[in-house]
């Protein structure tokens, strides 16, 4: 088994799971689940949004989850930022990575983020100059974020060539890293092979992620087909935590310990220990006692097969 | 669209769902489902298993549903049979296809119809030689499933390379189609890569099957794995009835409409009217009042997508 290729889950229930749900969940409930799971061997996780307090109230404590994450040893503290201002409280809280969010979408990166994409872009490259200025120590990783790159809720599909055009601006502006994100599960195997092709492209020797949405069934087939690409890099949620707002009932994110079932009978390493894993989503789930049909996923229900032994 | 590939899609809920549920529905019922599901384009459908009634009462009208799903216009009616003398039944009700069941696992074979593996084999030479002595329009096309393939809940995993030697087996015994099913959710993309693969060596031009389950959340992404293989015709259930009765709670067969919207999606003609399918999922699931938990699926709670045009 040492030979296995490694592939990297990052957890992301503790922002995109959390800021869908009417239950704001306490500080330091936030700071047990994050230690949890990254003793799971879950080796990042995104664990606050640095957007407006009277916008997310889910978020308002980002100031004080990020040092108390930077406790954890060896774990990825990354952070969700809009914007410059965000970044900047990001990175004074203690980011260790920020993922900067944009829409390839118009009409979703204005309702989102209310500026147009040019102006997403501009600030990006801001905040990446900004990083540049910093103490080596305290400089983060910037990841470019792609949301809605499989279409949207306003728009619908979004042509393909637009993920790539985006994701070299990214580049050249000095991203540490490509985020691509079907948002609102509009994505499929097909789609996702062309989009990461053309992003890859761009993105040369720089990591490429997958943040995918199970809206429609499809997730895990798009880990797949991304797979198939040579992506390694997968954002998910513990029970898939993250449903959309327009569409009640419907899934969220693709589910995390499904994720890291499919990832390691597929042969692939993640180092996450699944039955460990199995466990702590009971307990968020707990933590969460409104919010039971917000969760999710297969495996919590049908348990690991017979001689399961991929950990 | 008109050059895209085809896909075949096979609803397996009236005989893997209602068998595994414990409400009985009532015969017209059945037929009014079928009726409704092969309108949509739903090209076959397996109406019914010929085992005794008194193992599985839901499946006690077989030899009325079999005349009944025969009126439905240009629609493949096919049953599963685990023996001769169902096999016999089976035909003198009118059914067009046999689907046989045998267990590549020695354990659920003789678990699920009591006799080892090698002589559920040389009942399928019989089956098929009884098949040859009718007459052309009553001789039924045979098909030859290999259920746990992936593995089961008595044995664990199986090695691979028994799905192959069987298929060999039942292609030298004259099978007409062959079908690998992961009865339990044991698969996982990279085992079905190679078991396929294993088997369509064998298959030569013979038509080879999918027959997953979703138990552990990864049915569709199977799916995509399969396709890459290049198997086309796919099982399925609508709203994924079929649950396993050792997981309560536990999905069953992947869901049609999410599959469909897959392989549409994905750029694959099932002739299936989407929109159609899912109204007739709420009337088939508004049918069986008591067992509501039993249905599963994406796209029924999240919708289509904006735009949505492949059908």
């Amino acid at each position: 088994m040492a030979n296995r290729p490694r592939a990297f889950v990052r957890e992301m229930g503790l922002r995109d799971g959390l800021q869908s749900i009417r239950t704001i969940m306490p500080t330091a409930t936030k700071l047990d689940w994050i230690a949890r799971e990254a003793a799971c061997g879950v080796p990042e996780i995104e664990v606050a949004s640095f957007v407006p307090a009277r916008l997310l109230p889910q978020m308002a404590d980002a100031a004080q989850v990020v040092p108390g994450a930077r406790k954890v040893p060896e774990l990825m503290v990354s952070v969700l930022v809009p914007n410059m201002r965000g970044a900047q409280d990001a990175i004074a809280a203690g980011a260790m990575k920020l993922n900067y969010v944009m829409s390839v979408s118009e009409s979703h990166n204005m309702a989102n983020v209310r500026r147009p994409v040019s102006e997403s872009l501009a600030d990006f490259g801001r905040i990446v100059e900004f990083c540049k200025g910093l103490d080596p120590t305290r400089r983060p990783i910037v990841a470019g974020g792609l949301a809605t790159a499989f279409g949207c809720t306003i728009e619908g599909p979004i042509p393909e060539e637009r993920s790539r055009e985006l994701a070299a601006q990214l580049v050249e502006l000095g991203a540490d890293e490509i985020i691509v994100a079907d948002t609102v599960g509009y994505g499929n195997p097909a789609a996702v092979r062309r989009i990461f092709a053309g992003v890859l492209a761009e993105a040369g020797e720089l990591p490429v992620a997958a943040h995918f949405h199970d809206t429609r069934g499809v997730g895990l087939a798009n880990v797949v087909a991304a797979l198939d690409q040579g992506i390694v890099r997968f954002d998910a949620s513990l029970g898939g935590l993250g449903g959309c707002p327009y569409a009640p009932g419907a899934s969220g994110n693709i589910v995390m310990e499904d994720l890291v079932f499919l990832l390691e009978t597929m042969g692939y390493a993640t180092g996450v220990d699944l039955t460990k894993l199995i466990e702590v989503r009971k307990v968020v789930q707990a933590s969460l006692a409104d919010e039971q049909k917000q969760f999710h996923g297969a495996l919590s229900q049908a348990g690991l097969p017979k001689n399961y032994a991929h950990v």
